[in-house]
């Protein structure tokens, strides 16, 4: 760690951008908008898509894999989805490059009838392929999920939150009725709001999204919103239900067992690397990264403190025995025993990278028959026997994947506030932020107006709440429910 | 199983094709040279990716994810590797398109400064990424490996052994010293070799590339080769000493323990998709795949045999603690009690799919208290008493996998033919074709001479054998080693 971390109070935006750098998470490639993930960011993503993939396995769901490349006529046949999306796009118009001056050129004559879009997502891709594997009910339902790279071409890119590639999985399911479709879109989220809460220890709110921050191309769309430390909002999932709009584009039916022939009902549903983003806003504190045990490449971190080699070999003896039970416990244990390095500098790198447990042993620990145990979230230490650590360690990263999600709840909480007035909903806004529920009129006008003044966006209508009747905080007319309004990464 | 799939015997590369589709593993997508890779071909595929990881982690190794895209300049700076690949490539020259008649076109004014290529393989951008990562020999190894697509454009494709889109995975290494980079090489030859062995069970040829068949950039490549069933060999994976070539096109240098400012050794090495089509080439027969149970997405499948739900209901409940004993042992069980097809369909089904071993069990089986168990490699089947049957079948997984190792070998065998004189090796090639070992004169204007005569190239030079020296079998000059000559595909 070279340099000193930027703190939260000074720059929210820049403490972001340093953490995700000097954790060795992610930085930016010399390909405008597109980011290299490094080992340990890459470590954190494979912990999340293997406990997901898990998921969707234990809901009935297969992995397949699509072409990257989507012809550019495909992207008109659904009119929702090419009006509302998709125009931001990687497009490949040659398939040739040759030799020219010690250099090498594109082959004008090697140019594609017609172009290919490299896929922003796969609905178009995938119904057309759909409409192949479709006749009757019997070949339904398909749940398939893919994992994969999409390029959404973005001038303005952040790590992790905003980039032109980005990788994630989607789920693309085909029904026989709307009810078993809509079943599986809140099936969905379900899982995603699980995973949040249990493997990213983050509280989500659960809601649909308003009309004209639906997907294109979507009946109805699901989403899971979090709450990042800064008071803004970012949306960590979303799940679609299609209707039959993909395969009335693709022409895609089936004969149902009573023999009418009807298109097939669809949804689709995905999570990316932008999590990487939420996961970092949602616990990191001004030393660095706090991770999540369940997510954490690394559990713990042994940190030898000695004088002179002969010293640095008894206390890696003493301790190895801790060490092998701690692995048999199936705990990720990393034995720095590097000298070229001081043990504070360890201590702080340590802690940069959000490892959740230090150990540190000393002469003066073996003397005592103990090694001092750091929690990473709370940054207290004990001195611990050294018979009993194992266990101790083993409850404590339990102990501390629960605290974060009750402090990420608590912060959470705090930027919970019900709001009956506009003029009110503009100061708080602006003083503590966070998500504010208020009434709305349900018009996309009411809606626009108020992104326009205050660059809040209305988040979702949360799905669980009273419902109660009330007058819109701008027009004053009628309101059904309170949504969720933020503003939002 | 609707058609019935065309025999080895009457066309090979038809059966091939037919039987890539009729066992769900993959299909053409609409979009030119890309391919669908369907739920039941990915889950192996996903199986070859899980083992291979593991011996890439327990090797040092750690995952990381670098740009799709490449910018098209960098393809130029190691003056081998522009040479000799990377030719035909997909070009991003636009990232934007634009509403027009309700359709999209792409928008003029969104038109790159530099057109960006598709990764064909990705040397060039990681070592671009590495310069930054790289000062000292503290830096150094740097030992990573990514899982991607890539994209090399193909007129002519086959799936999964010629597509314009493929997956595969790309190991990167930079070291500081050649002796390390050499060793590395070799040592992910041997990890690539016992994957094939241990995992797919099929035997391979480990060796080194002639100079006209090296990868482009690479001082020397390794390879393994496997032979499959129509005499034809197939390159399964490659490891490449890199040198210094790509340190010096992008100016990666460090500075040594004694202070010695000098250019990164690099290595780099893949295996691809392509492994599926070696997969089913090496082992799968008239009736359709046979897999190598470490690679199975199914161990075993049980089929009900039954007249009327009442008996059904009996022998699904008589079953049950058998699949429950059997999924205790890590064993994949699909209970097939789908009573809208016939045993006969269900049988074919799964023997076409290639699932290891089929449990059939009726009422007679029940009063007898066994079960009849079938082995989809050498098509046998016994009575087994029921309580015996887990352990049984345990120990047949193991067998199976054994056998089919052994088979490849003996066919592997059975293609290796020594020769001394170039008549011999032109009619063995066409009466029999496989592996020919013969004497070489080392110029390359030799091997393009074989190569044009007979459509066989040197697939390698092997690692182990003799190195008894002798006479070129085409033009009588002194040869130092034999090396292996095949038709490839």
């Amino acid at each position: 760690m070279a340099e000193k971390l930027t703190s939260r109070a000074e720059d929210y935006s820049r403490w972001y951008n340093e953490l995700v750098v000097m954790a060795d998470l992610a930085q930016h490639s010399d390909v405008k908008g597109c980011m290299v993930i490094k080992p340990y960011g890459y470590a954190i993503w494979e912990k999340m898509r293997d406990a997901l993939d898990k998921m969707f396995k234990d809901t009935g769901h297969q992995n397949a894999y699509f072409p990257l490349f989507i012809p550019k006529s495909y992207l008109s046949k659904e009119a929702a989805h090419v009006e509302g999306f998709a125009k931001e796009c990687a497009v490949v118009t040659h398939y040739r490059l040759k030799a020219q001056d010690g250099g090498v050129v594109v082959d004008p004559d090697a140019k594609l009838d017609e172009e290919l879009i490299v896929r922003p997502t796969s609905e178009t891709i995938i119904w057309n392929t759909y409409k192949g594997w479709i006749q009757s009910y019997r070949d339904l339902p398909i749940l398939i999920n893919q994992w994969a790279n999409v390029v959404r071409w973005e001038m303005r890119t952040r790590l992790f939150l905003r980039t032109s590639e980005f990788l994630w999985q989607e789920g693309h399911t085909a029904h026989s009725t709307s009810a078993e479709a809509v079943e599986e879109t809140e099936r969905m989220l379900d899982v995603y709001a699980v995973f949040a809460e249990q493997f990213m220890a983050m509280p989500v709110v659960k809601g649909r999204k308003t009309e004209s921050e639906r997907f294109a191309g979507a009946v109805d769309t699901l989403c899971i919103e979090a709450m990042m430390q800064d008071g803004k909002a970012l949306q960590a999932g979303t799940s679609h239900f299609l209707g039959q709009n993909f395969a009335k584009a693709f022409d895609v039916k089936f004969t149902s067992k009573e023999g009418v022939l009807d298109y097939v009902w669809a949804t689709s549903w995905g999570v990316s690397t932008r999590l990487m983003g939420a996961l970092i806003m949602t616990h990191s504190d001004d030393k660095g990264l706090r991770l999540p045990p369940k997510l954490a490449p690394i559990h713990v971190v042994v940190v030898p403190i000695y004088k002179g080699p002969e010293q640095l070999a008894q206390v890696v003896e003493a301790v190895e025995p801790l060490i092998r039970d701690l692995r048999s416990r199936g705990i990720v244990v990393k034995l720095d025993d590097d000298d070229t390095k001081r043990s504070g500098w360890k201590f702080a790198e340590y802690e940069l990278k959000g490892v959740p447990v230090r150990i540190a042993v000393g002469p003066k620990d073996l003397e005592q028959g103990t090694v001092e145990v750091a929690r990473r979230d709370t940054g207290t230490k004990a001195g611990i026997p050294m018979q009993d650590a194992a266990a101790a360690i083993e409850a404590l990263l339990e102990d501390i994947q629960r605290n974060l999600y009750e402090e990420a709840l608590a912060m959470r909480r705090s930027y919970y506030t019900q709001v009956d007035s506009y003029e009110e909903f503009k100061r708080l806004l602006d003083e503590k932020g966070g998500f504010f529920l208020a009434h709305w009129d349900g018009t996309p006008e009411t809606e626009e107006r108020v992104k326009a003044e205050t660059k809040a966006t209305i988040r979702c209508i949360p799905i669980e709440q009273p419902g109660e009747s009330g007058s819109c905080m701008v027009t004053g007319r009628p309101s059904a429910r309170r949504v969720l309004f933020a503003r939002a990464y």
